[in-house]
């Protein structure tokens, strides 16, 4: 397991999008933007259905995230993280996630998921970061 | 080739990072946030030295990338495109191109790359896309 500095500590606890890549089973890459969050060492993201990219962690643990963060570097380039890491599906639980990481992405007093879309169940989805990348101060 | 809608050209050419995710040869996934823009039908993005990513491609042409929209759904979730595509590398023509992208990501009197970093050479990549999703106006 890779530490998080805390300037990627951060980033991942903020409002920015997890830009998540998962490997289908012909080997080719399926993203999609998730909010995540920390639990300790891994980064965790909240799913209330299944889908590809839980199927996918399922077969295939592989996973690599990137997010923006607010700053430049000094050629004016922006800032970004990206985490390799091990991903595995929990189930349930996914609700009170959204729910805590909704405070971060829409605002303390939002509740999220709707009433019509929560529910016990869901999915967690827990990565363990491997190694960090990207321009920054997170990049070795 | 999959046709661009016009929301979708206009995200392409903002200042909006493209979140690029290539196959390594082990089959994982490999990320970069770069520039983007448009040529015709196809993206692309201008690299002065060969990269992991541009190699990827010449072995693997499946790439993948994200970008975040402005706006926000229904549900208050951010927007973002995602591009699948089919990708080949040019030789030459990326500090063109680079001080083409540099006018729309860094400021339209912005001298990119700086003169110490410029030259002749290089290479372009060039996305074709295949499939859209997401989530916004583009998203099917």
């Amino acid at each position: 397991m890779a530490d998080l500095p805390a300037e990627a500590r951060e980033l991942l606890e903020s409002d920015a999008l997890a830009h998540l890549v998962t490997l289908n089973a012909d080997g080719s890459p399926q993203m999609s933007c998730v909010w995540v969050g920390l639990d300790g060492g891994e980064i965790v993201s909240g799913h209330m259905a299944t889908r590809q990219k839980l199927r996918n962690v399922q077969r295939d643990p592989r996973v690599v995230l990137s997010m923006e963060g607010k700053s430049h570097n000094n050629l004016g380039l922006r800032e970004y993280l990206v985490v390799h890491g091990t991903a595995r599906v929990e189930e349930g639980g996914a609700a009170d996630l959204l729910q805590r990481l909704a405070h971060a992405y829409l605002g303390p007093d939002v509740i999220f998921p709707p009433p019509e879309h929560a529910g016990p169940g869901g999915f967690v989805l827990r990565i363990t970061p491997e190694r960090l990348g990207g321009v920054g101060p997170w990049a070795q």
